[in-house]
């Protein structure tokens, strides 16, 4: 099979250009691993003039990105364009139903339609890869799916979200609130305008899902998952998180419990010493448990031109390659209906931080609850104050079940000495 | 596909244990994410009495191991006896001969004779796979190949010994001597009673030389490597090498420089903030920079039964679901004779120990040799003493070529007042 692989891209954004920057610069040493030449035979995206660091004058242009799912001089079509609607999924689908492969880094996508594109691809003969969609450079679908695939995994956790990531390390190095430091974020380019899909932990739960969905044999399942995002994490948190050995990490979280498959998207306080504590910025990782392997660590650039393009560039060469997976693992009928659990079965450590006015028997109440839902604790914390303030409380449980913990939030918010919102921060050991 | 693929494990140590124990344990689990049953078609091993955990009373036994080579109920030989020469040669090349995959563990194998056991593997359509054979449970073979094949590869390095990552973590956390620890480990069965092959360097070697051929594209090139061990570490340069914010490892590296592909095995001082210096005890971790995806980090269990039997189980899955990779990603012939480089050209920052009698003018003498080199220092420690005693001057550089500074380590050895041999430890900036 020596015959070019020839490929359309739709999207050229930075992705898209970092996708064409490597096909292009390194055209030889992609045709010499994969035994035959990767070529672009046709480019599509929103506007023709922008500069994008490559030249696209010679590369034929398609007014209307639909049109490569049925060109007879395309093999591949890569979609990158994003979003789990619209024209990029009518793309994908239309390309698969067709009979030719598709890469995509769109998490949004696959999270959500993953299985019906997988069922068309199935039918089809055609490869669905979307290596790109998590975890921008780490290269993680492919461990989960054939690198660690002797294993029954135990737990997946992941530093999914750049921006997040981003957010809380800046917060805590230059001592600024969340509000100033995305705000930073956006001027840079690091966050969207409209930063919801980012900062409340829903990207995360779109990779996560894939990732839950690659590890225990299943669908994606978006719905069956708790997600919480960082607005709520302040500066003041981290300096107690600091305190108590503890550094603040926005993680997306699958695991085995009683109760089944939990997933779960929310801030971490995570011991310092931990791999997860010292990935910094716009960095990813992920961390993934094997019954056989034990803990594999990988670390990576989450997002970029670069990053996301090398693994995009990595599933083009595996088709070129004649290397095929299922998108899944499993054919899409062996996919599991597995249990999903809420998070009333989490099983974790508490970190309680509470604002009292500071009189006596404030502490007494709070233990108190505790007591009355069996929760044990582990370390308070007060610092020297001036006398009448409102005084910060700093509690953290042993292993504790999570509905007790909610009961014994609501009895502790209804105290006439706690001035706000108990803030509840889940510590994970990992 | 759907018939069994039927494997032979000759060697039933700890690795060849871990693997019949997966196979049997995960057996659905395998045949589901494979589409076909893995089953154990024989096994031979030098004792059959030993326990390993496993019922192999209903597996056939062979008392020749060589005779798998020719069993026609055998699709995959899994060598997991060890040695470079020997049965374990003779049965992988017969295996491949004879048009059977090749699944090992076995780095001294691969580093010697890969391109061999490739050319016979190509010539015959079977596989020969190795991810086991570096970094236990890391699918680092893999993430080369195919993960994060878009890259060129700037730098690859290591900790891949095991061994002497335990020792050299271990010393510096009991502040104890080399020669201490080492015995420790091997009474606890971390060390080899035989323990060179591990503490002075060979086995990182091997490791390096396949991860070089992978990232780079040539044969493997043993002997084209400088290789130290770590015996001559003390827990004194561990104590200056804290002092100056640095941690020592072994590491194996291999990168690009002006006069060629630089490979060298060698104790490091890395920066104490670097993801490398936190990888403790028996941990293997690899990082890769490439030229899209920036840096990647792997980490995870370097040996032990379940690490390196994921790996191996993982190359056997492969060979079930028909995935097939050439074993250096590029065909035999396409192989490049690329120059190496000799370690004078190695551009990096040194630290020199040296013990001098505390007398004025020492320290003229030494940085006079400096400056003859033009070898730019950038500090210089000297601990409290008694008068008149020995003491111990320490210097580090900025960026110099290695030549230059051997040289002034020569000139400065010569000096009347240097008593022992300086002790120089390379610092390397990742």
């Amino acid at each position: 099979m020596t015959s070019p692989l020839r490929i359309g891209i739709v999207g050229l954004g930075t992705v898209g250009g970092g996708t064409l920057n490597i096909l292009s610069q390194h055209a030889e040493l992609l045709a010499a691993r994969c035994g035959r030449p990767v070529v672009v035979s046709a480019i599509s995206a929103r506007s023709r003039g922008r500069d994008r660091g490559v030249d696209i004058s010679r590369i034929r242009w398609l007014d209307d990105p639909l049109g490569m799912a049925s060109d007879p001089d395309i093999d591949v079509v890569v979609e990158l364009m994003g979003g789990a609607e619209g024209v990029a999924r009518q793309l994908v689908e239309q390309a698969l139903l067709n009979g030719k492969s598709v890469v995509t880094a769109n998490k949004a996508l696959i999270a959500h339609h993953g299985i019906a594109l997988a069922q068309m691809a199935e039918k089809t003969g055609a490869v669905l890869a979307f290596e790109a969609a998590v975890g921008g450079g780490i290269p993680i679908i492919k461990a989960l799916r054939d690198g660690l695939a002797a294993n029954r995994f135990l737990r997946i956790a992941g530093i999914l979200n750049g921006t997040c990531n981003y957010i809380l390390t800046t917060m805590w190095e230059h001592k600024r609130g969340f509000d100033e430091v995305l705000k930073e974020a956006q001027a840079l380019g690091y966050a969207e305008a409209e930063p919801s899909f980012d900062v409340d932990g829903v990207d995360t739960a779109h990779k996560l899902a894939i990732l839950t969905s690659l590890a225990y044999g299943c669908a994606p399942a978006i719905d069956h998952m708790h997600v919480e995002g960082i607005r709520r994490i302040s500066l003041r948190d981290m300096e107690f998180a600091a305190e108590l050995g503890y550094v603040i990490k926005l993680l997306g979280i699958t695991s085995h419990t009683e109760g089944g498959i939990l997933q779960r998207v929310h801030p971490c306080m995570v011991a310092a010493d931990s791999p997860l504590a010292s990935v910094h910025g716009v960095y990813n990782a992920v961390l993934a448990e094997g019954d056989a392997v034990g803990t594999v660590l990988f670390e990576g650039r989450g997002a970029g031109a670069g990053p996301t393009a090398s693994s995009v560039v990595a599933d083009i060469m595996d088709i070129a390659r004649g290397v095929r997976y299922k998108p899944f693992t499993l054919p899409v009928a062996q996919l599991a209906c597995l249990p999903f659990s809420g998070m009333d079965n989490l099983r974790c450590s508490y970190y309680l931080r509470l604002s009292v006015t500071d009189k006596p028997g404030v502490l007494a109440e709070v233990t108190g609850i505790f007591k009355d839902e069996r929760i044990s604790l582990r370390s308070f914390l007060q610092h020297s104050h001036q006398p009448g303030e409102t005084v910060q409380l700093v509690l953290t449980t042993h292993d504790t079940q999570e509905s007790a913990m909610l009961r014994a939030m609501a009895a502790i918010a209804a105290l006439g000495s706690v001035k706000e919102e108990p803030h509840m921060i889940r510590i994970e050991n990992i």
